[in-house]
């Protein structure tokens, strides 16, 4: 310490220190929070005795219950929105006006109520968050050309304060103020005698009354004969504002944590003005980067981050990014907490389960009782050709595939066989039939949202009754060869204007209709866009019905839209001349499957109801007043070209 | 033998061998050929002594070149188009009407032309094609009620035929007749007492000659006691059209290839009439099952093939089906042998390249330089997490992410950068850039239709340049946050009524859209039905282009439709209001890219053109004669309309 006697004092410059947390926080507050928005955001940095001249940069404001063992500075972050705003920013400029901020704060003296104002700093950065890569340059300002210092001694603190007098008054001062007060405080002997502890703010009086007082000043840096930042500013607004030509620092080390001042410097100090006094104060302050050069670091934290985590934000991110400008107020919450049941895992459900997975839906489904086969993967994208030669189960082995496209999705698969309409259920087949109606029963009512994806128009009918009936979103989506339908189905709750089912335009209960087909209208012969586009179709109606506050029970209303746009009932597409029709339809009195006469018994008879309706083949249609309603037509001669007009689109 | 001698000849029945290269042949005769078309198929049957009373059933004609080793049936398949109509089908009418044929063919002798139609036989089956199950059964039909014969002496054919001297004969004799004498022949002595060998035509003449003949009859069964069905029809025939009551039949075993009689038999025969010759004739014959029951076999062919093959089948087969009713124009031959070529493996690229696969098109290459991102596969559904984990190259990837889907794809990725306007090339990247140009040519060269998929606008200048010098299909796709585009470019073989490209619509060449550019701005924003909606509209489009005779050329027009339907030049689609809009327009005599000015002179002048093209930002706006309209544009003030309406839609 010796060898500072007489000389300048000189400070070591500060480090930033910025952990991936802080990367991590700034990213998501970018996505979903600020947006487009560049205006500065409170940042704070903490540091004390072990920091080795370093402060780790936390986002957000200081707390007020911060711990006294850290200082605390508050600092500012300025993120650009692209890598060209921040290469070209004007960086004297900003340097200056963090300086211009800094004597301010001096001048204003609004210093002496919250001591920390002396160390503000900044960061400025930008965040490459698709990569992962972040640009980053911190300021420490510092003000040029003020007075320097000369050293006219310098001791162990401990020669000069009796720490276990005065620690615990310091201790006692700290825990009554708050964070502000930590990094700069005053000590000196009252009038008999006593050492006390000042908040700074006392400065004025202490000079008046020509006190002999110590200023504290917490520095982190690892070398005993150098202060830094807070220092270095302290002693500037000590000439700037109190005009001090001498004063007594003691630098604050460890005192806190260790309970005494082993490591603490006291440090008497007179002041010369500035060889050149005629120029003009000026700020410093940008920090080194690696290289010791004066410019910003780069950061890539995507080796660091678990690679699941990495994958959770980054599926996220296009999505967020919707609400930056285009769709603010979009809720992508409800379409990531909305559980999805897929029944049917064929080219229908592997295309919705997609577009469910890309829209964030994290909770899916799947219900199938067929086993993959060489003719799916094709056409069916979440199965491969080793899934055939293992003949997979559909529903799990798709669930197992989107969990290879996204690890944290919450999905299962279930092979069950939906209870048909003209599928007799024979004596053998009750129990296992009667466990599936069970299991169905359950996974509705644990989801919130149903897609009906099956190739046969039977299989159908029971999920239309069970969703009624539990008001659940149902999507229901169908293909011809080269056209396909999708559509929601109405809500109880919507009253007269309900809408209509996939059953209300029929005067006939879905009947067997596999039995006596041929090859081609067994397969699902239609043209491949139209599962592609059917699947997105129908997944795009279901996030608009999410974005409405009465969801299921949403009107067809073109002043009633949603902020994804209009929510039609039926969409009908023709791939022949690449044509869209949007239909609507009120339900049906006397509908097989939505009707109140079907649902009410349904209620109250659940299984033994759903087995009757499918053991005998008239109850259904005796029960809705279809029967009579045929007759009428019979009597009328319309019969048959109600029959043949039936199912022209959708198979 | 002895123990025959005095009782009523008795007969083995017969058995079908039908092996899986004849229902490999049947499926795809009915898929690729037939279709819902049920009518008979001609099949034929093979037989020797080798085949112990089996005959192998093969697909189609029997030929003329048949070795004269093997007997030959003609036979008739009935391939029933359903399950149902298998089952439910009329055996006993099926048996009736082919004892009737048979019973035709000896009343009106055609046996004597053509011998072998004393053993006609029926297949009656139902194909599951898709799962690979052959249920079948085999008609042997034979008359029932024709007088029974009596053995009167049965010995070794050889104590009663000199084999050395008559074999000899009767080789000469079928290898000058046709394959329909094989089965039945007559020896005897002529009047210079030799043995010769005769047709079966020249009976009468043997019976009203009274000569000593003997009818030889192939037959096959292995106990050498019981002839079988062959013998069973040639005795009803000499019953019922030669009213023979006494015959002397040679059971013909093996003699054509041992060149001996040993296994051969003697059977010295009187008829009697049956018991109740009241009774009707009618036909017996339906052969019985694994089990011993009357009734149909099943075989599950799936275990045996190759699950390659499987696959190509099973993949091919919804295409075809597609051909039975509801387009039999469609040609499936040039989907499958279009080489495609995939500029861009990302969202658009991953679902064009799936829509392709579902369509049967086999030759897919992918060009993209980047790597699989965290935030991909939720997206783009070639992709996975270990993708990711491992920063696949994204081309490569998807092209081994096709195989695992479809083993016989040709497919391959290319790492790649596409050469773009507004991205100076730096004197040190002149050499990669090159060769990626000229990698790109010779791709563009040596595939048919070329899909531009990438995500910025000058990314498709040089492409653009490319496919119309070179003539190819270009199908291009650009997505909005709601809205799509799909087009097709124009073939400057459409002269006047070219249709436009990309860029026709603009009075700016293309630039670097990507600087300076937000968060939001670089990554695709856009709705994720927008990429599922316009890949399958894509492929459509390009799919029906395929089937217009003038392919690239084929004009827009109500009329000129292809099997598949209209080919619009664009087709933009809307997801706020579900709503798609056509629109066409022909190509702009300045265009920056599909201009004769820009064309010929990349013929002309290849790396050269595209290097100053790129380096020099004026050139391409003065060689096509942009820099002319902007000016008058200026000067008529109204370019700030045009530049602020510029790429509303696409990014």
């Amino acid at each position: 310490m010796e060898t500072l006697i007489g000389r300048t004092l000189q400070f070591q410059s500060f480090h930033s220190s910025v952990d991936a947390i802080f990367w991590h926080q700034l990213s998501n507050h970018k996505v979903e929070q600020q947006k487009l928005d560049a205006s500065p955001v409170a940042i704070h940095g903490r540091f004390n005795a072990y920091s080795r001249s370093a402060i780790s940069i936390v986002f957000g404001k200081a707390s007020e219950n911060s711990t006294i063992k850290e200082c605390i500075a508050e600092g500012t972050l300025i993120n650009a929105n692209t890598q060209q705003e921040f290469v070209e920013a004007d960086v004297k400029k900003l340097r200056e006006s963090m300086g211009k901020k800094l004597l301010e704060s001096i001048e204003m003296d609004t210093v002496a109520e919250k001591p920390n104002e002396l160390i503000q700093f900044l960061l400025f950065s930008y965040a490459d968050i698709k990569s992962y890569r972040y640009h980053y340059w911190c300021l420490f300002p510092s003000l040029k050309n003020t007075p320097f210092w000369i050293v006219k001694s310098s001791h162990p603190a401990e020669s000069v304060i009796p720490s276990n007098v005065v620690l615990p008054k310091i201790l006692d001062f700290l825990k009554t103020s708050d964070y502000t007060q930590r990094p700069f405080f005053i000590v000196t002997k009252d009038l008999k005698a006593q050492w006390v502890v000042l908040p700074l703010k006392e400065l004025p009086r202490c000079i008046s009354d020509k006190l002999d007082f110590f200023i504290f000043a917490e520095d982190s840096f690892q070398l005993q004969e150098y202060p830094s930042w807070p220092t270095r500013n302290l002693l500037a607004y000590l000439s700037i504002k109190h005009h001090l030509e001498k004063t007594k620092i003691i630098i604050f080390r460890d005192g806190i944590t260790s309970n005494n001042l082993s490591r603490s410097v006291f440090l008497d100090l007179v002041s010369r003005k500035s060889q050149d006094s005629s120029k003009q104060l000026s700020t410093v302050g940008w920090e080194r980067n690696g290289m010791g050069q004066l410019g910003p670091k780069v950061v890539n934290l995507s080796s660091l981050i678990d690679p699941v985590l990495l994958s959770e934000s980054a599926s996220m991110l296009n999505l967020s990014l919707m609400r930056w400008r285009l769709v603010p107020q979009l809720d992508l919450g409800i379409i990531q907490s909305t559980k999805c049941l897929l029944l049917g895992a064929g080219t229908l459900g592997c295309g919705v389960a997609r577009n469910l997975v890309s829209w964030g839906v994290r909770h899916i489904t799947f219900v199938d009782y067929s086993n993959v086969a060489y003719s799916n993967p094709v056409r069916q994208s979440l199965f491969t050709f080793e899934d055939c030669k293992k003949k997979q189960p559909k529903a799990q082995c798709a669930a197992s595939r989107l969990k290879e496209i996204y690890p944290k999705m919450f999905t299962e698969g279930h092979s069950i066989s939906i209870p048909m309409l003209g599928h007799p259920i024979y004596e053998s087949d009750i129990e296992k039939t009667k466990r599936d109606y069970q299991k169905l029963e359950t996974l509705f009512s644990s989801h919130d949202a149903i897609f009906l994806l099956t190739d046969t128009r039977e299989s159908r009918w029971l999920p239309t009754v069970m969703a009624t009936s539990m008001n659940k979103i149902l999507i229901n989506s169908a293909l011809g060869f080269d056209s396909w339908v999708v559509m929601r189905h109405g809500s109880l709750s919507q009253g007269e204007n309900r809408l209509g089912c996939y059953f209300c335009n029929d005067v006939f209960a879905p009947s067997n209709s596999v039995v006596d087909r041929t090859l081609d209208q067994t397969c699902t012969v239609t043209r491949a866009g139209c599962t592609n586009i059917a699947t997105a179709i129908a997944v795009e109606l279901f996030v608009s019905l999410l974005q409405h506050p009465n969801g299921v029970a949403a009107p067809v209303s073109n002043t009633e839209t949603t902020v994804l746009g209009e929510l039609p009932h039926q969409i009908r597409g023709f791939l022949h001349d690449f044509s869209l029709l949007k239909i609507s339809g009120k339900a049906y009195q006397q509908c097989s499957a939505c009707s109140e006469y079907v649902i009410s018994e349904w209620e109250k008879r659940k299984w033994d109801f759903v087995l009757q309706a499918i053991n005998d083949c008239n109850y259904i249609e005796e029960l809705c007043g279809l029967r009579l309603v045929q007759q009428l037509g019979e009597s009328a001669g319309i019969m048959e070209e109600w029959d043949s007009d039936n199912e022209s689109l959708v198979t």
